[in-house]
């Protein structure tokens, strides 16, 4: 089923190249535009037919889209979004993939200001791994996965409709929200274990990594992101994610303090909880 | 090639299963004999064929053993211990599957005593995953993984030796190292680990759980083990856990401080020292 008649992906990583393998694989436009900013990357994407057609000139590969995909990393997205904005033609829809939604789109949206010749819908499918290249680039990627479509104020109705139609095409689980909604959710299920993560495998000294099992392995797995990438989501969402270490650190102190004062009925107690939670997702489907 | 004439394995969940279906692979013995409590999983244990024989008798279980496998629960072992020892037959050895070396081993070779009519070496195989079942077992669980093997003053060196060998006719890569530096080095490579992934799963509320993707599930997977056997492995290594937990904060604090006062620079930093690490750990072996 055609949705858009053009679409115009810039940044073709695992995000970005995933939709496009998506997009050609359920016919859902005529054309997929790859812009890239490196050529290195556009051969990849080429050999890995993630798009019908690739260019590093933004002005060309965005002009005849109807669906224009930021799919850079966040701190380009601004840029990005100022460029496609000039260059769109009228009527187009402009996303993105952010995972950090306020900060985005009120730069965005201060951007496309009262004109409205064009259409901002934020978007963040929850899909991806540690592996950010388009090598790894999957057509099921978005099947069965979280992703958040946000709306404002000034949000059009009717992009937004489409918007969300288009992550169901990709077989996304589609949730609508506002971006401070998105930004505290995901502070929670997504940037602070990022941190956590983080923490851990830099705690531990070289010499015990010799020792870590699969259950450290699954529990720092995260931690082989791209820094300047999760960096610069960090300090995106920064204000949420500082509440969201409080509420995690209260329940690591409870657990913590139980274990001290050694109240085993009070550890499995809140041990339970946490199994009770983290059962709640499907079992399995991790591995 | 045989090591041992007969081994008893007490307790046959994942870890005792997966010895039995890989010691009988390998035909490392002639027989090996199941301990069980439960009816149950003793049928279940018959039906995946991870034993030969199969007793809720522990006397009759051990007492042709050379080689004596305490796979139970960590807060059942010193009891299951001494029975073992009051059954077992001279010169035998007695290994266990702990996850907290001292606190057994104190207690067992103060069973023992000066009598050293069996021996006593303690094992530790860092394999597994949070489901704990014979269901689970399987003949290859220890291949490439790491097994910490403890000597004390007190330890017979032609006893260590055999259950060092034991373990690498497994496929584990093994490690010799005194009760205190395990418990050092376990406490933050996979208790504390554990403490983080069940404070995570139990700090999200629910309705967050549903933009759970990849990354959370994989870094809160372990919270999904069972509540009293980790209860009693963390208050068994109780003094290391919180020392580790000391170690963990200093990085996890630095990481919140520099995305506080946005130096981005310090941040990425941090991450990268942290992805560095986990990255020293085989890539995709995970998943």
């Amino acid at each position: 089923m055609r949705l858009f008649d053009k679409i115009a992906i810039i940044g073709v990583g695992l995000i970005g190249g995933s939709i496009g393998l998506a997009v050609k694989r359920r016919r859902l436009t005529e054309e997929v535009i790859g812009v890239f900013r490196k050529r290195s990357t556009m051969n990849k994407a080429l050999k890995r037919s993630a798009v019908d057609r690739a260019t590093m000139d933004i002005g060309s590969g965005v002009e005849d889209a109807d669906l224009i995909i930021l799919a850079a990393s966040i701190s380009s997205i601004p840029e990005l979004a100022r460029q496609a904005i000039r260059y769109a033609k009228k009527d187009a829809i402009i996303t993105d993939v952010g995972s950090a939604k306020r900060w985005i789109i009120e730069k965005v949206e201060g951007l496309i200001g009262a004109s409205r010749q064009v259409f901002f819908v934020g978007s963040h499918p929850m899909a991806g791994s540690e592996r950010t290249s388009v090598e790894f680039a999957r057509a099921d990627l978005f099947e069965g996965s979280p992703c958040i479509v946000t709306h404002t104020s000034r949000t059009d109705r009717m992009a937004l409709g489409r918007v969300v139609d288009f992550w169901k095409a990709l077989g996304a689980r589609v949730k609508v929200m506002t971006p401070a909604s998105h930004d505290r959710s995901v502070s929670l299920i997504s940037h602070l274990p990022h941190i956590v993560a983080f923490s851990l495998a830099g705690a531990v000294p070289k010499e015990s990594l010799t020792y870590a099992a699969e259950g450290f392995k699954d529990t720092t797995r995260v931690a082989s992101s791209d820094p300047e990438l999760w960096a610069d989501i960090f300090m995106a969402n920064r204000d949420e994610i500082l509440r969201s270490a409080k509420v995690f650190g209260r329940r690591y102190r409870e657990i913590l303090h139980a274990l001290s004062k050694g109240s085993r009925s009070k550890l499995v107690g809140l041990l339970v909880k946490a199994r009770l939670n983290r059962d709640r997702l499907t079992h399995g489907s991790t591995r």
